[in-house]
Formats: structure tokens, sequence, C-alpha cells
């Protein structure tokens, strides 16, 4: 992996440059999720601590269940002399709004989990055996001396706990959990945030969810689990387009199997496909014969013409990749 | 609380018993979970590894999915002399079936996490802040100086995961999350095991929660939500009825519900009603005006009558509930 021209740090090196800067600038990255929001804010409130001049930015609005974490959005009142990271694995996630082009040019330090990091930032504290950036900014803060309060342990819980689905996928490591440990200990509100970040739907998301359910139809001798939306039912239910990631991971995890595959399409007709699979089976390989990619259990591309048309095209692939020989291990 | 005539053992003392007994028979309770199964197997292994005689009884056939725990069932091949049970809360909860009957009249040890606990064994090692009854048996093990082979760690993890829905209900606690780095760190599968407990639902569970969702109603201004599903339906749809237990926290995930609801209609016909509640609302209250009972954010009653009956009189006392004025905090 190609990690630019950027300098490697260790906990204690970036809890060092971070300790000696000030006007501090913190970047999130676009369409932002727990982990780079509880990370900017938890970051935020560290800094803050320490009596400096900091500040959040990131290139599109904060979603309301993660309003609690009460970030200060820069609004230009110092001038940045540092620029710091989190959770943003290159430069292309920062986005364009909110003056982030300004900042994102050049970018001093980077705090990342995401093993294929491209190396933009001068000094990266990289480690992509962390489940979240909030794993190793928990590391950070406390090599920063500075106290964990209950409020800095919400927003770390919250970025452990969500790009984990709560400590439910694969990324989760002992070490996830003994800082989840940690945070519980701080005083993390843990009840109301897995209320919040996990048991709490909108209505509009609940009814899209019902008419996909609705849809759900087997193939390949059920290996194979498809549902669908199309543009007119995402529009009539109401929902926010970003609600329904979490509906991808529904046809695999059907008994028997295989590769789910989830067709949502988009505003200009076509159909995005979203393809998970079961532990053996090459999701990557799948979309990107169709001109898409991804990792290697889940995968996407994206296809013009009719439903039935991308139905078929899509389908042909699967059966392809399942009845493949198998590699040797 | 009456803890009956028990003489209350710390883990060190349990530990002890343990060590100094011999052709010893663990129970379970009835409708195993995966807790006291993943409890049965896990000591199982851990007195065999002493060179004890040593076998698991369970009043009901052990789901499919914890059959890989692989304990060894009873079949009367030595005389037991020591009864232990594991996560059973009284008497009544070891079931009938089995040749059950002829031990569980006398009980020895009692390891168990449940409040409640009847004190209906000689000797009880009880905590009750405890998220399971194997985050207590992974002590015992310790402490009875036997090392925790990675089957013995996914029989544990199995109970903690699945008596939290993995990390996420309200009685997840800081220890809960270091015994599971433990036990990642003995080598159980934590993502193999989320998967088959998390995200693996047969074809029939799917189409029962599919029809559930299409009978989605809001009532009193969306703060109750309720779902139902006739005989007819949950028949036609071929699921085992056990596998609808997790139905009934859909409702109440919903955005701005207080009080969900599910009903399921049973084999003579009456609607079996499950009253989940958020945080301030209290489900038992509820039930109990329809003669049943629970727990403040979990209870259920069964009403005879047919569909609308039933629905008509559980909303009166929600809304009742709803529209009393609170009591001070
Ligand atoms: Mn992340
Ligand atoms: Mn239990």
């Amino acid at each position: 992996m190609d990690h630019g021209m950027t300098e490697q740090l260790n906990v204690q090196q970036m809890a060092q440059r971070l300790m000696t800067a000030d006007n501090i600038l913190i970047l999130c990255h676009k369409n932002p999720d727990g982990d780079t929001i509880g990370c900017g804010s938890a970051l935020y409130c560290a800094l803050k601590a320490l009596d400096k001049n900091v500040a959040v930015l990131c290139s599109d609005a904060i979603p309301n269940r993660y309003a609690f974490t009460n970030a200060h959005m820069f609004k230009g009142e110092f001038e940045p002399q540092t620029v710091v990271a989190v959770d943003v694995a290159s430069v292309q996630l920062f986005g364009e709004n909110n003056g982030m082009t300004q900042f994102s040019r050049h970018v001093d330090l980077c705090i990342d989990h995401h093993a294929g990091n491209s190396g933009y930032a001068d000094f990266t504290l990289l480690n992509g055996s962390a489940a979240a950036a909030a794993e190793l900014l928990y590391e950070v803060i406390n090599a920063m001396g500075v106290a964990i309060t209950p409020h800095i342990a919400d927003c770390l819980y919250t970025g452990l706990a969500t790009d984990t689905g709560c400590f439910r996928f694969s990324s989760t490591t002992a070490n996830t959990h003994i800082v989840a440990a940690k945070l519980i200990e701080a005083g993390c509100h843990v009840e109301e945030l897995n209320t919040l970040l996990f048991d709490t739907k909108p209505r509009e998301r609940m009814e899209a969810e019902r008419i996909a359910r609705n849809h759900l139809e087997y193939y390949l001798d059920g290996r194979c689990a498809l549902i669908y939306l199309t543009r007119d039912e995402i529009e009539q239910s109401g929902v926010d387009p970003a609600d329904l990631e979490e509906l991808t991971s529904l046809p695999v995890s059907i008994e028997g199997v295989k590769v789910g595959l989830t067709l949502r399409q988009q505003p200009g007709g076509s159909y995005r496909i979203s393809v998970r699979t079961a532990k053996g089976v090459d999701a990557c390989a799948i979309a990107r014969r169709l001109g898409g990619g991804g990792h290697s259990r889940a995968a996407g591309c994206e296809l013009l013409g009719n439903l039935e048309n991308a139905k078929n095209a899509i389908l042909a692939e699967v059966e392809a990749e399942l009845d493949a020989p198998q590699e040797e291990a």
C-alpha cells in the first residue's frame, strides 16, 4: 500500500504534536458518520481542555442523531495554523462544501484506521487494525494527559460503537472491548447511546424497509437473495437515502444465502447495486465484472437500464462467481 | 428480595465446591437460550478438564444454532452426586421433560445473574449486576485454575453476547466488555459467532417479519406503535414461534414511539401481547392492569377475544398510562 509522502507517527508523537500546536482546525469526512464526528468532537473537547483555539469543519451537515456531540463548528473565528483530519482515508473524502477545499489542500496531521489511507497528511497516526478512529484517538487523548470526561467518553463510544455495528462486525478486537470498558468507566451514557444509535429508526425508514422486504426474491437455489427499491418507492416513503445503507446487510443475513443484493434506483434512473457476501465468497469480484469495486465482503456497482436488465446482469455475475472453481486457500 | 434458605457463596467458594465434587450433573433452564447452554457447555468442558464425570441436562431440545457448543447430554451413564444449575432463576424454569424433575427437586449449587433468584439451591453464587451468567462463570472457571480454551471461550462468549443483544442492552457494563476482551484473547471465534448468533435468520422468520411489518399501525399521535400476527399467518409463514421473540423490540424502536406493542395469536386463539417501552414509561404498569406482569421496560399479558377487542383493551391501558400524571422521580 502506498502511503504517499507522509511521515508515520506513533501515539506519543501524535499527542506531542497536538500539545504543541494551537489554532487547530479539525476536519471530518463528508457524509459524516459516528466515527468521524465522534472523533472530531472528542478531540475538540480535549484540545479545549488545554486552552487552545480549536474548531471542527465538515463539508456536510451533522446528522441529527449526532447533534449531542455538540462540536464547535468553524466559523472563521481564528486563523488555522494546524489542520488535523480524523477518520479520513483520502483527500477526495473531505468534500467541497462549507469552505472545506481551502483547508483540505494542506493537512498537517491525520489520525486514521483505514488500511488504505493515501498518506495525504504531513504526519499520520495510522492503525489499520483499530476498529474505529475513536479506538486510536482514545490512546492519543490519554497520552495528551487530558482526562476522559463523560462527554468525551460519549463521543468516543459513538465512534467505536457505530463503526463496529455495536461490536458485531469482524473488525471488533479484544482492544475494542477494552476501550469500550474504559469509556463506560469514564462515565459514558452507554444505555442512552445504544438506544439512540441502534434502536431509533424514523418512520420513513420503517416504511422503506417494509416495501423492500415485500420485494424479497430468492435465486440460485436460495444461495442469492435480492431486495430492491424503485425511485418512486424511495420518494413515496420519504426516507432519507442515507438511512437506507443499513438495509444492504439484510438479504445476506438469511440462512443459506451466500450473496445478498440490494438494488436502489438513483435519481437519474440507474440502479445502484450493493453486493454483500458470506465468508468465502468474493463480493468485489462480482462487482468488478460490472465496472464496480469494493471489499471482499461488501462491494457495489451501478447499472443503467431498467430493473429487469439490472437484475439479470448482476444475477449472471453472481452465478458465475458462485459456480467458479474455488481457488486454493 | 427473598432468596429462600440458600447459602450465598463467592466466586472462590463456588470454585472450591466444584473442584471437590464429582459425578456432576449440570442443569439448564427450559426453552434454553445462549446463556444457559453456553454456561452448561463451558462448565462441562472445565470439569472434564479436571477429569470428572459430568453431563448436561435440559428439559427441551438444544436449538440448532447452539449445537456447536456440543455439550455432552446426560444419558444416565453415572449416578449424579452434585447437581449444579446455571442461569436458572427458579425451580419452575427447569421444565419437566427428559427426566428433569428427578434432579431439579434438590439442587446443590446454582450460578446465576437474575436478581430475583428464588434461592432454591443449597449454595448460590448470585450477582444481579452481571449481564449474563457467563460473565460470572468466566470468573469461576478462572478460580478453578482451568485454562480457558478457545471452545470454552466460544461457549462463554455465546452467553455474554446473546444475553446482551451483542452488548446493546442496558445490562452491559464495563466488566461485560472486559470479559469479552478476555474471551477474544483466549481465542473465541468472534466473527463466526456474531454471524451465527446475530446475522443468520431462517427464511420463515423473514416471512413472518414481512407480514408483521405490513400490519404496522400507529396510535395516540404516534406515541404507540403496534404490530400483530394471527395464528394463520404464523402457521403459513412456517416460523418457529420461539424465533418471534426478537420481533417484540421492533415497534418501540421507531422514532417518537413510547410504547411498542406486539400481538401474537396463540394456538388457543387468545392474543399474547408484548409491551416494550421507552425509558420513563412503565411497561409493567400497563400489563398489570390486564392481569399480566414483567419488568419496567418489557412486560406482557394475554387477552381472550378477537383481534379488535385485544387491540382496544391494550390501547386503552396504554393511553391511560401515557396520560397519567408523572410521578416525581
Ligand atoms: Mn471510522
Ligand atoms: Mn442469562
